[in-house]
């Protein structure tokens, strides 16, 4: 009973330590186990489901605008990394390096992906003949490794699970609005499914990915006020091309260098996840992506009748939802803990009294509250509630965000706003990377993105005082 | 054009050079493109969609039967991987070692899995401690790397997709009521969906996995007579529990160690299905995992109402197969040609004179028919046929195994038969390895497996003539 009890023993409490809090929770809802390698996780079958979910959903949006899913190998010869010069410097440093097969050492060492640029173009250079072999929207569900020296699980692991996609265009435009697209996707995926609000916008150069020419972020806040960039979407323009020399025939015969994108979500979204929505009682799931979104509780079940009453609802449920029943012989106080801490969205309590009156009880994950619901309802109640514990998850953590979105004119607002809480700021920039060195030295905030929805906060840089180009989000970031 | 034109290139000959015929069709059918390092491959998505389809209908099946999917970081630590003495000893020698991190040397170096069951035993001696904690029956879909120095395509490469179960239980009865189970399920994974019949066995100790007590096998049977070893599920008793020290308390309250099975498919049944299926002209794709089951060809697209027919047509079809209507400006007997080496169940031809007509012709892949079909009968004619195109590629290979199935009761006899074709061998055992290693020696047959249908040939060993203890099936295997 060691691990039961466990359970449901009280976490930290999240306004007390937060990070604590966190690393309860993905132990004791059983998301993951320490594995045998610093910085890599084991990922439990609750933690694992959560990931599944997400995937097939996502899955299914990518195949409907046209993406195929390929594999290519988890290992690239150092030569093909070092192709292109922005790229192999912002990952050499953090790659884990295979240098002997069996016995034998190797010619050439291998780096384990990092991530595969490299490699897709390496396929492209291949393939790609002419524009009628365009576009490629190819997309890998795989892991890929980043030797990191602090771990988070989820937030940031050595090994860590994503999709990775590589697209291949004729033109600048196609893979601009290549990039864009799957950003609003990405940002459907974390508002729409896991009821987490995002700020679309673009990456400054400083913060851009390694060898990319423009890079577009969806950033989240989290319940305590810092940023979680939740997906990235690049525009690598033809650099990439050039550098693997990949050109195409076009469609008056003559030699074009493809232009290219690249974009990822990975389980740093399940992080994002728990820190938006859980609670001191654990996690609290978004309902289209609960591995059980409705979980039976029999209460007196060792009564007549109850447990008989409970299998043939939980039958009549699968129709509906992702339901699971609990028969084992844990006390109803006991399940409803394990339940709250594991972030079931829906409770379904069924008792003698229950069965006598043809009702049960619906009790919710997000705000506690619980109500009979009659026995011939559910098939209404449950679908709508599900609905409504999403949209009120949702709109918790969007007021969240906006009670804790700030503006400042100067950097001495700026600071004065960030030593009393944490939160984003929005506030004006003159594009110069030595304002952001300067903000990021005196308030450890950083520039999460210009987002798509600019304002005029003022006319001159918070920093500098120079003309402003364009408003920033800043903030303290995971 | 480059890239269709060598699609429609003829392939090498079956009957002449069954490798290169198996070469030319894993490219020329766009399954595979070779990658930047010696032995891995890249997956392209029509080969991909083969692997996607064999797992989700598999995984689905591991559901049903209560497994849960779990992701194990791909990284083992040396002493790891050493705790199990047979295990290390069998896969030491094949595996890629990770020695720097970054620009620092490891403290321990990492192997990259060769297979995962150190790191589940590592995780279970984590989590399960009493009798309620099982059975754990955990499964996970990932790659693993051997370092093979002689590869191919799908049937033997340095990295390759696969599952991997990994199950613990009280006791050896239900550890192996598991693996034989598992068995069962991948002989009807290889029959009722890849239509590849399968003979169940059991190893002789020679070919018995690294570690495990009993290995279990399905063997196919390659169109050259060649056995393919399709899926195998191991009994570890509870010698790797004992290296790992996992220990649980039982219904008495006692100190017990688990029982342990574990059980593998992998992308080597794509090989399968080429090596039973394909022919002259390209794949033949076993209708239930085909990406595309219905490949509609409109015939003089340009007249008037063709495509419109064909549009409309596909997607009434949508609802009963996966269906892709290639309007593309190729002639229609190259899309035939194109669509045959990629194997499709079923072409579907609709020009101007079926549109009058209220018809379309069915051409199905294996075996060359074409008939006419009334429009509004499709709906019915499609889905059986395509069972019936399921049925007679899986009779075809049944056929063509008992053809080149034999028996023998002396060892000339053995080699007699051999000399001459190709083929399994159904001869009597003692149990002896050295029999098994003089078999190999003179005919290079291996033992395949002792089937669970045993059948008495003779009395005695084909090899030393003592008292025989089984039936195997010998054959030379991919």
């Amino acid at each position: 009973m060691a691990k039961n009890v466990q359970n449901v023993e009280a976490i930290t409490n999240r306004e007390v330590d937060f990070a604590k809090w966190y690393t309860d929770i993905v132990t004791k809802a059983e998301l993951v186990d320490y594995g045998a390698v610093r910085g890599c996780l084991n990922l439990l079958p609750y933690g694992y489901a959560i990931w599944e979910n997400i995937q097939h959903t996502f899955d299914g949006w990518l195949k409907e605008t046209g993406h195929e899913n390929v594999y290519l190998p988890m290992f690239i010869p150092e030569s093909l990394l070092q192709k292109e010069k922005d790229h192999v410097e912002g990952f050499a440093p953090e790659v884990a390096w295979v240098t002997h097969g069996g016995s034998e050492e190797l010619a050439e060492r291998l780096c384990v992906r990092p991530t595969s640029e490299t490699l897709f173009c390496d396929l492209y250079s291949h393939i790609i003949h002419s524009y009628r072999d365009l576009p490629k929207l190819y997309n890998q569900w795989c892991s890929v490794v980043r030797w990191e020296k602090t771990t988070r699980p989820f937030l940031r692991t050595v090994e860590f699970m994503w999709q990775e996609g590589h697209t291949a265009h004729e033109n600048g435009e196609e893979a601009e609005a290549e990039t864009i697209k799957i950003l609003h996707l990405y940002a459907d995926l974390c508002e729409n499914v896991l009821a987490m609000p995002v700020i679309k916008g673009q990456k400054t150069d400083k913060e851009r990915f390694a060898g990319a020419e423009r890079t577009y972020t969806i950033e989240a806040m989290m319940h305590d006020g810092k940023a979680l960039q939740s997906g990235t979407s690049h525009n690598f323009g033809d650099g990439f091309a050039r550098a693997f020399d990949i050109q195409y025939s076009d469609r008056n015969n003559q030699l074009q260098y493809i232009h290219q994108a690249s974009w990822g979500i990975s389980t740093r979204l399940i992080g994002g996840i728990i820190m938006t929505h859980g609670d001191d009682n654990g996690l609290v799931l978004p309902p289209r992506i609960a591995p059980i979104q409705v979980i039976i509780v029999p209460i007196a079940q060792h009564k007549e009748g109850v447990l008989d009453a409970a299998r043939s609802l939980k039958e009549r449920l699968t129709a509906i939802c992702k339901v699971k029943l609990d028969e084992t012989d844990k006390t109803p106080g006991w399940k409803f803990s394990e339940y709250e801490m594991k972030g079931v969205p829906l409770r379904l309590e069924i008792g003698p009294k229950d069965i006598e009156n043809s009702q049960v009880v619906l009790a919710r994950r997000d705000t506690g509250e619980k109500k009979f619901v009659p026995m011939d309802q559910l098939e209404k109640e449950i679908p709508a509630l599900l609905d409504d514990i999403h949209r009120n998850m949702y709109e918790k953590a969007k007021a969240n965000r906006e009670a804790r979105t700030f503006t400042a004119k100067t950097l001495e607002e700026f600071e004065a706003i960030l030593a009393k809480q944490t939160g984003f700021i929005k506030a004006m920039w003159c594009g110069n990377q030595e304002c952001e060195d300067i903000i990021k030295e005196k308030t450890a905030a950083t520039s999460r993105c210009m987002p798509f929805d600019q304002e005029q906060i003022s006319d001159t840089c918070v920093c500098c005082g120079k003309p402003a180009k364009k408003m920033v989000y800043w903030g303290k970031a995971y």
